[in-house]
């Protein structure tokens, strides 16, 4: 396995790799790899013959207040996980190597990154679509790995490739969870026992969603209202949104219809974690 | 020469002539060709070895009230002088073709294009670098060619092509005049007789700002009052700007210095003409 550092170390190892013939995987990461990354890696290995992670903090999708500074950045053991899961090439860019001293230039998708996420991250999605867009030139690849738990950013990313006609396709891996139902972040590690068991109750206001939506309710408020119930059960939890809303334009509906996405933002003490299902309720 | 409707076939094409071992030039345009488009085709053609041209009249850097509509299309004649210089694929799509039902993703370049053009076709400059930003990624060249002409235009895109890691070159080529030192544009066949025989006067004040600046005049100020007195001896003449600008932040300046930019927009009747010259001044 080789790290780059550079650019040009990148582009030059990946382009002896596609003149031999390699279909090229990518799967980029903020690093702190867990089982979720490691889902991604794994079908990257599956699905294509040389596989490049690339392993950047990027500042631009994070707001003033947010978590950058603390992020987690546990390098040496990222790439022994990349070692020991078959990639073949870890980009690990600077800041000053990835924007230079001033980005002037933005890829951003309209509609899609306002609900949701969007509303109490203003600039995130600029900065992921943006990112992935520099990433996606430098690395070139033919297939790049995502995850549903950040479905709006998988939507989003979908849409600027098909919409800039970018040379790749976008594969989206299911959500991996803990053993309890909570969806795997590197953002779980900020929270304290107590909050750790607290937070399962997010997945169960989801399995509530899916359970009432198989029972026949299509009220998405009725809805909305038995899944806010339990979250609200959380003691230090701020909820910043529940919503029912169609999977593919993310816009809200009053009544549950066609592949739908259901999906929480909800704050932990200081700890934001986000978690959704889809859904394919089979009415029209 | 193969004329391609579908970016499918381009991208076909394209892929041969690379596996050949072609170096692939790409040249821009919105069609109604003219000695400046073939100066870029024929650098093109000399600098790389399979050139493709698109012609696409491209909704989106048109605004409300511009010439969207009236603009000429003169498809045989186009084909005819491709054929001619040596272009071997022409990429002719329908709007569908290129932004579907719904284009929801931008690529923006910020600061650069707000002075100048930009204060006056407000949306421009995000439809031009998207859809270069689409045309990149659907021809996937070596190197593109733009003429000088449209100077912001082309530092704008330059800057994309840096600051999202495009993989391609660009390559700027020097501004063609008609033998009285009129820009050539597909926009000139809009004037009258008088208005042409007007249009001249704005190369004499971008050549006056050439001689005012030799001759050791620093004070920006002086030199736009000169600039101005010629242009207004167009009648019909609105003048949109006349700037004296850093060449590369676009950034005005109250003396000259370093490398500049001088940039007229005029409006005679209802065409709006464009040119500029760049200057090295010599001075820190």
């Amino acid at each position: 396995m080789e790290v780059a550092e550079t650019i040009q170390s990148v582009r030059r190892q990946v382009t002896t790799a596609r003149e031999k013939g390699k279909r090229i995987g990518f799967v980029p990461t903020m690093g702190a790899l867990h089982i979720g990354h490691i889902s991604l890696i794994e079908s990257a290995v599956n699905q294509t013959d040389f596989v490049v992670v690339s392993i950047f903090v990027n500042p631009t999708q994070f707001g003033p207040g947010e978590d950058f500074q603390k992020y987690p950045r546990p390098l040496d053991q990222d790439l022994e996980i990349c070692r020991k899961t078959g990639v073949r090439l870890v980009f690990v860019p600077t800041p000053e190597q990835m924007y230079g001293s001033e980005n002037l230039t933005w890829a951003t998708v309209e509609k899609l990154t306002e609900p949701l996420c969007g509303q109490f991250r203003p600039g995130h999605f600029r900065g992921v679509t943006t990112v992935c867009a520099k990433l996606f030139n430098i690395v070139q690849p033919d297939v790049a790995f995502f995850g549903q738990k950040d479905a709006q950013q998988a939507i989003a990313i979908k849409r600027m490739v098909a919409d800039l006609n970018m040379p790749l396709q976008i594969v989206v891996c299911p959500t991996v969870r803990e053993p309890d139902g909570l969806a795997v972040s590197s953002r779980n590690k900020y929270l304290t026992k107590q909050q750790r068991k607290d937070a399962t109750l997010i997945y169960k206001s989801l399995q509530k969603c899916r359970e009432m939506i198989e029972a026949g309710v299509t009220n998405t408020k009725e809805i909305i209202g038995q899944m806010r119930k339990i979250l609200n059960q959380i003691p230090s939890a701020k909820l910043e949104y529940v919503s029912i809303v169609d999977s593919e334009t993310l816009e809200s509906t009053d009544k549950v219809c066609g592949k739908i996405l259901a999906a929480v933002a909800v704050k932990i003490g200081s700890t934001r974690l986000i978690d959704n299902i889809l859904l394919d309720t089979g009415k029209q």
